[in-house]
Order: C-alpha cells, then sequence, then structure tokens
C-alpha cells in the first residue's frame, strides 16, 4: 500500500485524557478516534489490525469446528425475562424500546439467545454436541468507560456457545477451547496466561481466563515458577508452610504499647519480626451466628500474619462469614470487644475466630490484647490459647510455594482478553431447551460458553509491546509487515526506480508493505513508522545505492544493517519466518 | 465441508408467514431463523453467503482506493441535532438513552459521524477527495418489517461517505462508484440495472439506484430496448408524442351518459377509444393560488388520458400544486365545479387546468362536461377549448418512446440494492466541517454518500434465481460450489474410498465442497443440495463405479451426464470457469 492511498492520522501530542499507552499509542498512531465516551471509530490503520485479530479467531474456531453465525445485536426482553436477567443486570444493559412500545437491549453478550435458537433447532442427540460463535460488535453501558477500547462500551466481541447431552461431553469441548484460544492468542504473539477464575455472575462449573501479561494491567495473576499453574490472586490458594510450628522460646508478655496502632508500627518500635505478627480482622458472622438475646448481628475474627492479606473472595466463602463481606465497624467492635482497632487479638477474644493456615503455625508471636494500648508478645498457639480453626484465607505474595507443590509462586498484572465457562443448565432450564436422548427421553443439555473481546485484544497487544517511540507490533497482527522508506523520492529518479521496482518484489512475495510515497523528511518517516509499529523497515537512498546497498531495521534492533538490494526479498523472507515462532502450533 | 461438521437446518414445509420466495427459501434451506419482527440470526449456511457477498464488496471498493474504517453502532444525539435529522427523521430512527439520561440511536446511516470525523481530521485540501466505507449492521425501525431479510429492522449495510472540494471531483468519485458498483454486482451474477433516482429526502443532487430484477420487486423500472436509459418509473420522464394532434374528425356534441362513471364505462358504453378519452384529476393548488375570498384552499384540474396514469412525484413538482400532493376530496369538487366524480372535464371547468403531454395532442376526444350525467364527446383543442399549459404528468409506459430518443420503454419490477448520491454540501456546511484550499481559504467540502444493503443482496439473488426446487445460486455467492454426493457410504467400502479421495483432490484444487457423509437416502441428499442451491453436484455409486465413472449434473441442468471418475476434477474446474463470466471485468 502506497501512504498516497492509505493517508496516515499521526498526532505528535499525546492526548491529554488518554491514560495508558495502548490508549496513548492509538491515538497517537491514528488507529482509533473517540465519537463519544466508550464509543470509538476505527480508522483505516487501526481497523487492518482489528481485522487481523478477528481473522486469527475466526480460522481458530473453524479448525475446532465451531460453526459461525449471526445473531442480531438488538434482542427481545421477553428472552432476558425467561432467564430472569433482565431484571438482574443491572445498569450495564442498555435497554430500549421500539416504536411499538416494545423492550429490547442492545445485546452485552447472547446466552438467552442463542439457547432460543438452540430449543427450536436442537431435537436430537444426534445434533449434539454443537459450539456456535459469532464476531459481532456488543454494547455494556458501562459507567466509568475508559482506557480506551480496553474499557469501551461498543467493543468487538468473539462469543461461543457449546450445547452437550453431558458433562463429559462439555469437559471435552471446553478443552478444546482452551487449547483454541491458546492457539489463538499464540498465533497473535502475545505473551499470556490461562488462569482458573471465579465464574462470577454466569454461575457454573470450571472457568478460565486469558490473560495477556501487562504492567497496567487491571488484573493481579499468581502463577508458578515450577509448573503451568495460574490463577487469578483472589483465587490462588495459599496452602500451608511446609514445617509445623516451631517450638516455643519465648514466654508470653503483656506489653504497653500505646503508640503502636499498626502492624508496621510493632516492628518499628519492638523489633518484632512482621511475620511473626498476627493481624486481627473483624467481620460480620454468618446470620446463624448472630447474637439471639439481641438480635445484633454477631462478629467473627480472622487472623492472618502482618505481612499477609485477607482474602476477601476466600473470606466470603466461609460457613461462619457474611455473605457479602462486611467489615464491622468500629462501634461495633467497641461494644462486643471492649476494646479498639489496633489493639485487637485472638487472647481472650469474646467471639468467634478463624485463623490463616500461615498464621495458625506462627509461633512467639505477637498481637492485640483486647485492651486499648496494650499487645501480647510471645505468644504460642496452645500453649497461651487455643488454635482456632484453620483456613486459607490470605492472598498468595510472591515466593509463596505452589498449589501444586511445584515451584514457587510469581505474581504479575494481566489483561483479560478471554474466558471461558463451564455454564451447566443454567438458560438451557430457565428456558426450557430440551433434546430427545438415544432412548427417547428429553435431557435439558448442559452449555459452555467461550468469550474473546477482539478488540480488547489489540490494545492488550500494545500494552504488551511498545516502547518509548511507538507501538512494537507481533508480526501476525501488525497492519503492514514492512515500511519502504525511500530518501529524496522527488529528487532522485535513481531512487524512485529502485524502490518502485522493490515495491513490487516484495508484494508479489506476499509481504504487505507500506510504500511511504510522500516524500517527507526522514525524521518523519521514521517517527511515523516506529509510532505505528510497522516490525521491519528497508530506507534506500541514494548514498547506499552506488554500493547496490540499502538499509534493514527491525523495529526494536538498536543499529540498522546494510544488505544487498538484490537480496532485499530474501532477507526480508528471513526475517519473517524467523519472527513467526509457530512451529510448535501446526 | 463434511455435512457432520456442518449440520443443515432444512425444513420440508414452507413457513406460513413467509410471503415471498426468498423470505421462503432461505427459512426453507436453513440460512435464517426469526428472532423477532425484522431480527433474524443467520444460520452458518446464510453466513457464508452474506460473507461472500460482503467480501466482494470490500475487495471492490479497496479497488477503487476506498478506505475502510468501521463507526460506533451507538450515535449521540447532540450530532444528528446539529444535522436537523433528530427530530426530522421520525420514528425509523431508533432513539436510545443511556445510563446517564444521554441521547443516543442506532444508527441507521452514518452521515453525522463521518462529517464529525471530516472536521476532525481534514484540514487540508492535500487530504481530498477521500471516500471512507465501512461494513456494518445498521438498524431502522421499519413500522411493518417484512419479507425477511428483504426489509428487516437490523440489516448489514455497506455505506460509504466522500469529501471534496468541488463538484468536479465529487463527479469522478461518483461515477468510480458507479462502475464499482456495476462490477460489484456482476460478481454476484446478479441480473441488475442503474437507474436515475430521485434524492428522496437525503437531498443533493445526482443519484442511481441499483435495482436486481426480480418479479417480486418493490420498484418498477423503466428502460430502453435500444440504449442503456434505466429510470425508476416515478421519476422516467414520458416525452412528447412525436406527433403532433391530428385534425379535428369529428363535432364535438353533449351525450347523456347516466351510467358512466369511468373511463371503462365510456369505453365500453360507448366505443369511445381509450386513447382519444381524457381523465380529469383534481388536486389541491399551491398556497398562492388559494380562494383569496374564501381563504378556502384552491383547486387545480390534472388532465391525462384514458389510458395513461397520474405521476404523483411530477404532479406533486408543478409550482401550481401543493405539495405533498393532495387529492380534492366529493365535498370540494362539488362545491366549487358543481358536479362529482365521474362527469369532470377541461371544457367550462371553472379552476385552472394543467395538461399531460400526451392528452395534449388528442383529437377528437371525451371528457366529463362537468354535470352529473353528461360528458362531452368529439372534443378538440383549441377549437372547442383552449389548450391548457402542458407538462409531463404521467407515468411511463411500455411501448413509450424512450426519453433519450433511443428504442421504446419496457418496464420490469426491480429490488433496490445500491443507492449512489451526490449528497452536496447538506451535511458539511450544518456541522462546519471546512478544510483549507491551496490559498489558504477555507472551503466547505462537498459529499458523496454510497450504499449497498449487503443481506438485502442475499435475498434479492434468490428472488432473481430460484426454481420450483429451491435456490439457484450464482456460482460466486454459492455457500459451496460442489455438492458431494455417495451413494450407500455406509454399505459400500468402494464407494466411500472413491468419495473420501475425489472429496480431498477437489479440496486441492480449490473447490469449495459440501460433502454429505450423513449416509441418508438419495432421494433426501438430492432435495436438500436442490434446496439449498449448490451449483454442482456429483454422484458417486456402485452402479457406475464400475466403469469408473460417476454422475454429473449441474443445479439448473435438466440432465445428470456420466464422467469419467479420474477426469472429475478437470471436468467441475471447465464447469466453473464456464460460469464465471466475468472476463470482461478484469
Amino acid at each position: 500500500m502506497r501512504l498516497s492511498q492509505f493517508p496516515l492520522n499521526t498526532l505528535k501530542e499525546t492526548p491529554a485524557d488518554a491514560e495508558i499507552p495502548s490508549h496513548q499509542l492509538m491515538l497517537r498512531a491514528g488507529m482509533i478516534r473517540k465519537l463519544a465516551a466508550g464509543l470509538y471509530t476505527w480508522l483505516p490503520l487501526g481497523l487492518r489490525v482489528l481485522r487481523k485479530v478477528e481473522a486469527i479467531v475466526r480460522e481458530e474456531m473453524n479448525r475446532a469446528g465451531a460453526l459461525e453465525v449471526s445473531m442480531p445485536a438488538v434482542q427481545p426482553a421477553e428472552l432476558w425475562q425467561e432467564s430472569e436477567r433482565w431484571d438482574k443486570y443491572g445498569p450495564e444493559l442498555l435497554r430500549l424500546r421500539d416504536r411499538h412500545g416494545r423492550d429490547f437491549c442492545f445485546g452485552p453478550t447472547h446466552e438467552e439467545i442463542i439457547t432460543e435458537l438452540a430449543r427450536n433447532e436442537l431435537r436430537s442427540y444426534k445434533q449434539l454436541p454443537v459450539n456456535y460463535y459469532q464476531i459481532q460488535t456488543k454494547f455494556r453501558d458501562e459507567i466509568r468507560p475508559r482506557f480506551g477500547v480496553m474499557r469501551a462500551r461498543e467493543f468487538l466481541m468473539k462469543d461461543a456457545y457449546s450445547f452437550h447431552l453431558d458433562s463429559a461431553s462439555l469437559t471435552e469441548t471446553y478443552e478444546r477451547m482452551y487449547q483454541t484460544y491458546s492457539r489463538i492468542f499464540s498465533r497473535c504473539g502475545l505473551d499470556f496466561r490461562a488462569v482458573q477464575a471465579d465464574t462470577g455472575s454466569i454461575g457454573g462449573n470450571a472457568s478460565h481466563e486469558f490473560h495477556v501479561l501487562a504492567s497496567s494491567g487491571e488484573d493481579a495473576i499468581a502463577f508458578s515458577t515450577g509448573s503451568d499453574y495460574a490463577a487469578n490472586v483472589e483465587l490462588a490458594e495459599a496452602i500451608a508452610p511446609a514445617q509445623a510450628a516451631p517450638a516455643p522460646s519465648e514466654n508470653a508478655r503483656l506489653v504497653d504499647t500505646p503508640k503502636a496502632k499498626t502492624i508496621a508500627d510493632l516492628v518499628e518500635q519492638f523489633g518484632q519480626p512482621i511475620e511473626r505478627t498476627v493481624k486481627t480482622l473483624i467481620v460480620a458472622a454468618a446470620k446463624d451466628e448472630q447474637d439471639a438475646q439481641t438480635a445484633r448481628p454477631g462478629l467473627i475474627a480472622l487472623l492472618v500474619r502482618g505481612d499477609h492479606e485477607l482474602n476477601s473472595v476466600k473470606a466470603e466463602k466461609l460457613p461462619q462469614v457474611a455473605s457479602p463481606l462486611r467489615m464491622a465497624t468500629e462501634e461495633e467492635i467497641r461494644a462486643t470487644i471492649g476494646a479498639g482497632l489496633g489493639s485487637l487479638g485472638p487472647r481472650d477474644l469474646p467471639i468467634p475466630c478463624v485463623v490463616d493456615r500461615a498464621a495458625a503455625v506462627a509461633a512467639d508471636f505477637s498481637a492485640g490484647a483486647n485492651q486499648d494500648g496494650k499487645h501480647w508478645f510471645g505468644l504460642n498457639w496452645d500453649r497461651d490459647l487455643p488454635l482456632p480453626p484453620v483456613a486459607d484465607l490470605r492472598n498468595v505474595q510472591e515466593g509463596d510455594l505452589s498449589p501444586d507443590g511445584q515451584g514457587q509462586i510469581t505474581i504479575a498484572r494481566g489483561i483479560e482478553v478471554g474466558h471461558i465457562f463451564q455454564l451447566g443448565t443454567k438458560y438451557s432450564q430457565a428456558m426450557n431447551a430440551v433434546v430427545l436422548d438415544d432412548a427417547g427421553k428429553a435431557i435439558t443439555p448442559t452449555m459452555g460458553c467461550y468469550g474473546i473481546g477482539v478488540s480488547r485484544v489489540v490494545a492488550a497487544a500494545i500494552e504488551q509491546h511498545h516502547d518509548e517511540r511507538g507501538i512494537c507490533w507481533p508480526a501476525p497482527i501488525a497492519p503492514f509487515t514492512l515500511a519502504l522508506l525511500p530518501m529524496k523520492l522527488g529528487k532522485s529518479y535513481r531512487v524512485r526506480e529502485a524502490t518502485e521496482a522493490l515495491y513490487q518484489d516484495l508484494q508479489d512475495a506476499g509481504i504487505e508493505v507500506l510504500f511511504d510515497d510522500r516524500d517527507a523528511r526522514p525524521g518523519v518517516m521514521f517517527a511515523d513508522m516506529e509510532l505505528i509499529g510497522i516490525p521491519h523497515r528497508l530506507v534506500i537512498g541514494d548514498k547506499h545505492l552506488d554500493d547496490g546497498k540499502l538499509e534493514y531495521k527491525g523495529r526494536q534492533d538498536r543499529d540498522m544493517q546494510l544488505i544487498e538490494l538484490h537480496q532485499a526479498v530474501p532477507f526480508i523472507l528471513k526475517q519473517l519466518n524467523a519472527h513467526t515462532g509457530l512451529s510448535d502450533l501446526s
């Protein structure tokens, strides 16, 4: 493509309201423009990238035997009422009313619509399993859309839905989708992790999120250095330390600590090792733990080591704890325990406790004494106070043992770009989808669903692949593979002739070339090509043409190299092959 | 593709609510399913066709130098208020409100959004001309959606918008789009006509509609047998007859016609030749023709020959006539003229008249006498009554002279699948889009817009290409090119082996094969393949394998022919080449 036929819309300045690199660079490179909050127009350059991601997704879904369909974006309220999501979904669901006063929504997802299709089209076990997908514009009315297309209101999504006679079949398709997603993100040239995930409000059983690793990611992911274990930090199990509690070596003593309100104070003022401190967090207890006489909600104490963080998802799942999780107010604490925050501890505590696995093997530890301005030092379980029930209560952290016993936990930030669920029969049951099995018995099919945020993949790729000069596209999703930059095109007949010939040769070899025929200054050409992230560049000028040479530079190479003009095509093809890295995927 | 991996959703019965062949066949073939009024899910078979049409459109738009973008479907009301269409568009515009109470619409078209983009991105004459396009889901809240995807509410559209410094540049792009559209519909294998069209409410200058000819079409198109003249019947000029009025040969006489209320009655009861009768139609006059004394709207008479039809578009454009056109009520007529419908005529008529070109050269004609139950016979202009102002007032009809003087008019029905407009500065002016010309002066760019109803093309193709057994796809948009049908696949090892080998060979040759591996009865296979319209079919069975042969039949061939098994691939390739018909397009 010639730039005269494919004008760039690059910007020199970083737009003020773009906070993260991908948003800034997509605006600066002229990939997108904002129409309104969370609504973006894709310009030609951006759309080329989006279409490449879309094509990879489509190829791999087809390869996995999924069937492409296209469902309406506008969905009738009646179906959402059948699944009971019309009322439950909340304001992210963009509701609308047609000219006849009928209620519809702009689909944020299509479980209801595919289940409607399935209950009409699927009659027999012979038609299962089946996996339908589409690549389609969705709308979610985010309260605060931000980060450009990363969290937009209108976005391009691949959503797939499978139907099965039994969970064994669902598991098989689920695993195939897991592999398919891995191929998709590998082919896009992304460093990603498949992590165990909470199924959230969609319900169901197994669930994995696919995250592109990037420091700007909204999610924290724990993964093992010694295995392929990976999980959302919220869900990663913190296993018990390998060693039991050491034998006590200190006596328990009550210490005046008037100025110690936090664990950090204890460490600083009294030299207590942080891993030998215990934090006491007070939350509302589950209903059946209420104080029967006062009808006040009961309280429960959760104990974690001073250097650990309470994991609210895990805490909420304890049968003793109220759901949703609610921290007790200072007033409630003082009324029940007689001391304030900063002086709480497990010894002589008048409410039930649960202790984290790591805190349960602490020895000679310090904790509040439930008297203002006092702490116990040198406490030991069993000797000084009974060991409460033990549970996994905390977030994993760097250096923890991996839950699978292999290696240690590392924590990285990730951007969720895909999510696969085992949905079960939530929708098929609510909407009365049945098929007949081979004995003629009606069976409610079990379902899986599988999403990829196609437009978000583009932004995530930039978050992972950029530098101070701009985007560094992975070759498979780059808008063009090679920039062809002639020096003084308007003045040198020889440069023009050589560039035109090479442009033709490169195209004939199937290479996607962006030929900068603007006759712009070299600095402008280089800056534009680096900003928009073209992986390879060739520069043709009189200086080296004398020797029959031209300059090559990879987007992230430090130095350019001189190559033979007549060897340029095979040289570039060799570079491309070296960078695809797909040998393990065929 | 194997049918075991690509299940059909064919129906034996024609769904009751489908009125036209394309709607019936798309449902029966399992291409689409209705979700709600005007909302359809595209099943895998239908989507393959839609994607083929989409790909042809994209290739040709790219070839024409247009730049693909993707604008949001959800559009802010503010922009529609700037163009003043928010109030004017009416209930077809699906309006919606987001969670913050801001007004938006689901875009039925994107003039406002592209103009917003242009006013931000286009600054200099050097950036013009430019032609942006997108292929996108649109929504129009039709009051009575019908005919399946032919007139759906949600539909896939290619819309393009060009910006120019001057009208010469606009004309150049307009002509390129005219050629591009011709290529697109030719490549889709469709018999179409580009017709001059009314620009309707979008405004502007030149405009052409592209119609696929089909008897079920909603529009009547007049085209010449002797040239490429074609126009919507509403707009086609009815030129004056070549001959002047013959000399009078009868005397004018007042005749009692108590039972003649219509032209047909005059012809039947009195033997008057229909081309020598004149109809008098009374409509409201323009404002300045109002009766100054009574302030009642004035009336005006429009005269056409008894065998001609009044063209309301032409009538409405007369300066003497009220717009919108309104037929006078019987009460108004009686109050003003003193006679009722059925006895009206130009002689002694107390209101102004305009006469059609053909009626103006009638001689010895009959018309009402403006007295109930009486007609004048043998009237002649000038001799018996003055000739009123003459204008083109009627619809053209079969056999008329073509307006360009070459050949005669033929009338066919068409389905509008594309429309190109010269918009002018309507939007750029309203929304203050300006660019600087080479002298630094601010210029309001002039615009063109160019639409194709991509999903409607699919339905139109079926209207034009079907028979009593199903769809007969033009090869370029067929979901598959060839059906491979083995007889008794489950029982004959030899058939299986030969079919599998041939399947591989056909695929290797780049042919899109649908391999029916269901082991169904021959009748079921044949009926399904004819219903879904696969252009070519091969049948492999033991009967002919003995002689190394198999059966070939084209979808519309009357008879099958035996061909050599080992010659099957070259034979099919030859059939495909014979049917592409694109030699004139390269």
